[in-house]
């Protein structure tokens, strides 16, 4: 099938056959695609969109594209999480080890940061030693050891997606839900998951502004992953303002080594418990919601999700004194605030601008290869709903590079806002879709 | 301007202003945007559309990304004839000299033949001698001595269309108004023409395959241009059966030297004399339509036309002993014939067939870079509308391949229709579209 030919079809709005779309996956993989006829026909689905069926043999032929881990051997145990994205969003450093210690077997293979959300490979490199690439052997051995692996991807793991995302990026063709889809589940079905549990970020610091347009993304990406044998949940959860205090990758660790002992902000440990008893529940790993908050609660309690914590950090290389020594972790020299200018109430802290702050101090990069700085940050020292008297601060800003500092509270100017009451807040669960 | 704002723009159905298309004609002709940025935004442009405005802007833009003859000199008597592409056209070689001995300014610079159309500089090549590539300064001296050149398309010319044309042609990207009337017009505005006659084909062996899309085609044509500061008039004809009778580069130039001397087929006389007459009537060098036509019949009738269409061959380096010595022109090794396998009226020939089949044959390429044999062609012997036996050879095929004459006689086996009744025929001049 001729290049041209499948990309005229979807340009006049046809539908795509399997062999049209694995000759494009398979095109862009082995190079026999030139980028310029990848990024037309991206284009053309853009703006022609698919079809779920389409989008699910996309997905297919795409998780195809490398390697698939063969994870049978632990007999439909096998469950991940993936976030689209968000601020302050360290979640998975907690939900990981503590599905496993409740007895699931969690591949879960991260992304980097980009733009003004941050990337679960970026938090975990904070630590000394801990590496995030791992062949396929270590990851075998490393599930079989403490029953998680937290890694980055590999060339071996859906190359097809690493290159169509690199191509989406400059050619202006990422928001497409089927292109969005079947990058976020190609590399999941890869892993060799029987179960996946969806966190679908809704609100200004979220890739989804309305709850609408998440539940549309939601539906779909549940779809194509039921489509391609894997049980999915999905939630519905809000972005609106910075999850828990810390926003930077040495300072989010600490935020989840505290979560893990008890002693977290209450909304880093409300969701986290609930994503990880969702996992338990699409696993099969116990009966119910009831049945599956109990066990995590659980695993918080007795010290066991941090035991795993430590335990894979271990298995990665990391240095396992961090989770009592956080001085181990890299701190930055400078630090600065953003102070209230009158007393109130703080009433909002603007996610999304918090986090293009923090890829302004070096946390997060824009483009792809930046170098990023493991201690640069921002802590919201008073969140929102707190009492602030005029000259107190709100959040405070770390980095190595004065100049950084500076144009990050410039960046800032205006996203916090003090006013005189107390707003009302919507839950952080929204919804959930299930099938 | 980033490239991939651009994009993003079209993608979402914006309109582009003029900041942006100089952007991206700009990245086209320096590189500066690479290809699968440049194939995206083509592709949006398919999908979304241009505005006229942004048409008429990217037609200049385009027209600027090279060198434009400055041809003032000649005082506004500056004309040149376009075709959207036909079988069997060779009109240009006709109506070039045909118009200069009338007294116009022709600087026609015309492209190659691709896919079942012929085109003129491949014909021209077909002389012994002659040289399409001219350098600018060529250029100017040959319209000061003849009044005409008929040249090919240099480095120089436009080529930023150059550029995205052979991008378009491998992404799917062909068939979009505003992006052929820029690939059109661009190119013309360079030649630094005053008044423009555009000849767009309709029917069966057109890339307008119904008179709709023709006249659609043919507004935006005739706008842009006119935008551009060209007095542009466009005619509708038809292209349902060849025109005349021969098919193939060497056989054409004959036709056209005959039509010149006064013996061509009716057709290619009849619509050669109406179109060279509107180029006259374009440039301002004719009251009116009968006064032209009444001048070209007259250099036509005098012999000055194919003394001009000598001297143009002289001037270009080819052999001018061709025009009364036909067998100085290459000819074909081996020929076949189509034979009717009943008595009746010849009631149909279908131009796209014939063209494919000359192509099969050698007479032309599908794609941008295959080679051409000047002698290859098809003759029609006995064209639409003439009594013919059962046996009786309808079309002649020459070859210098018996491997091609046996794929090209497969490719025709329908392309003739032998019936009882004369056909209707429609008149060759469908419409005129004028300011």
């Amino acid at each position: 099938m001729r290049a041209v030919d499948v990309i005229r079809r979807k340009r006049d709005g046809g539908e795509l056959e399997a062999g049209a779309i694995r000759a494009f996956v398979a095109g862009a993989t082995d190079g026999t695609w030139p980028d310029y006829q990848l990024a037309a026909l991206l284009m053309a689905i853009v703006c022609r969109g698919m079809t779920l069926d389409e989008a699910a043999m996309l997905t297919d032929a795409m998780a195809r594209s490398g390697l698939r881990l063969d994870l049978s051997e632990f007999g439909g145990r096998v469950v991940d999480k993936h976030s689209t994205g968000g601020v302050g969003d360290k979640l998975s450093l907690v939900i990981a080890p503590l599905a496993a210690a409740c007895g699931a077997i969690v591949p879960m293979i991260g992304g980097r940061g980009l733009g003004h959300t941050g990337g679960t490979v970026d938090k975990l490199a904070a630590i000394p030693g801990f590496r995030t690439q791992l062949s396929l052997d270590e990851t075998h051995a490393a599930l079989r050891q403490v029953g998680c692996v937290m890694a980055g991807q590999t060339k071996e793991i859906a190359p097809a997606d690493a290159k169509l995302y690199a191509l989406r990026d400059t050619t202006g063709t990422v928001e497409s839900i089927p292109l969005v889809c079947s990058s976020i589940l190609s590399k999941k079905l890869a892993e060799g998951i029987d179960a996946l549990v969806l966190d679908v970020k809704v609100g200004r610091g979220a890739f989804m502004k309305t709850a609408a347009a998440a539940r549309e993304l939601a539906e779909w990406l549940r779809t194509i992953a039921e489509r391609n044998g894997v049980r999915t949940h999905v939630l519905l959860t809000a972005m609106d303002h910075p999850l828990g205090r810390a926003v930077g990758n040495a300072s989010e660790v600490v935020e989840a080594i505290e979560t893990l002992k008890g002693r977290g902000p209450a909304d880093v440990e409300d969701l986290s418990v609930r994503l990880a008893a969702e996992m338990l529940v699409a696993a099969r790993l116990a009966a119910g919601r009831p049945e599956a908050d109990a066990r995590v609660r659980r695993a918080l309690a007795t010290g066991e999700g941090l035991d795993r914590f430590g335990a894979i950090v271990e298995q990665q290389g990391g240095d396992r004194r961090v989770l009592d020594d956080y001085g181990r972790l890299p701190s930055a020299r400078l630090d600065a605030t953003w102070t209230a200018d009158r007393s109130g109430v703080v009433s909002d802290i603007d996610a999304e601008e918090v986090g293009h702050a923090a890829v302004v101090l070096g946390a997060g990069r824009h483009r792809a290869h930046e170098a990023i700085d493991p201690a640069a940050g921002i802590e919201v020292l008073l969140p929102v709903g707190s009492r602030v008297r005029a000259g107190e601060a709100v959040l405070r800003l770390r980095s190595n590079d004065p100049a950084r500092l500076d144009r990050a509270r410039a960046r800032l100017a205006s996203a916090v806002t003090v006013g005189d009451e107390v707003p009302e807040t919507r839950p952080l669960v929204i919804d959930t879709v299930e099938a």
